[in-house]
């Protein structure tokens, strides 16, 4: 991954191969990006991609091997015990004539071909805490 | 909703229940945000999502009960008459192994589990008027 | 299409009719914006989209009548030989009570209706260069 830093942030180039999430979740790590903003567009490979399943209050994931064209990506960076958790929802299409989609919360994706993500800066602490009405961790602003 | 000013803009984090565009609107007014840019990830049910129909001048809605995953949702605050109006789409995606996908005009939508949303502010007036070509509200930046 | 300067980039309105790709990459060149970062919501119609076919590589592309609401769209500006490059990814959905999406590569796109279009000034150059892997001219942020 190549990275810059910008006004307000870092736009991030990924090379083809590497893991998103956790290529994502090093860089903010060793960066000291601990609150942020993100979108990005490009393409994957062996996705992890699913929904939260609010009854059995787990997450549901389903496998693509694709590649598949990253038609969007927005997400978040927040914090769990000092450490940068990355939250990432995405729009991905099919590399063949139907461009047929497919969306949800991504667990794991491998970048394929290239993948282009800007990366805005929170100034204010994006603290997760865990809900229990949900189960997960929300993004808590109480004082 | 909790919400923190952040450098530019807001971050707002939605309580499960809470309908989106009118709380967004409400906030907007409150805190004087009348021009922005904004873009949101989390689930939500309860939709009703659309289309404008051109032939018929007029937007055409469906209700979808949910949940469902908000995989994508971008959208902008403009004015009509000095109050804050909330234009957004999104694409969202069932919550269920298919993850198949709808998209378009969001009129409303309750908050299932969590919305977390990034509105950055636009220094500039966004005022939208109505256009007679189109039937519909657009932003107008003539001076 | 209008536009107006705002802190850090430009909030654009298209009119029905202009087609998108050409009349951003022209506006870019007439305002010296050589990178950036956009999202856009609206409506397109002779919409060319597509994605990327690593084994030929080469871009294929759909061609779809439209109108479709552009549910979701994501882009930056990069530049070859000092000419800045639009690069833009959609989820395109539907203007009927299927809601239906597609998604990809935007190649071009006529606007329909109207497309609301926020562009944030990346302050650090942003070059593309032919990446002789895959065939494509990646972002290239080495020093």
């Amino acid at each position: 991954m190549q990275s810059v830093q910008i006004h307000n942030g870092f736009f991030l180039v990924f090379a083809r191969g590497e893991e998103l999430i956790e290529t994502l979740t090093r860089f903010c790590e060793e960066n000291e990006v601990h609150w942020g903003q993100f979108q990005a567009i490009g393409a994957v490979e062996d996705v992890e991609i699913g929904y939260y399943d609010l009854p059995s209050r787990q997450y549901v994931f389903r496998e693509e091997e694709g590649p598949l064209e990253v038609a969007s990506m927005d997400g978040n960076v927040a914090e769990i015990d000092e450490r940068p958790i990355v939250h990432a929802h995405a729009v991905l299409s099919n590399c063949d004539e139907t461009l047929r989609t497919i969306g949800g919360h991504i667990k794991s994706a491998r970048v394929a071909v290239t993948l282009e993500l800007c990366l805005w800066f929170v100034s204010q602490p994006l603290l997760r805490s865990y809900n229990d009405e949900t189960g997960l961790n929300h993004i808590d602003l109480s004082p």
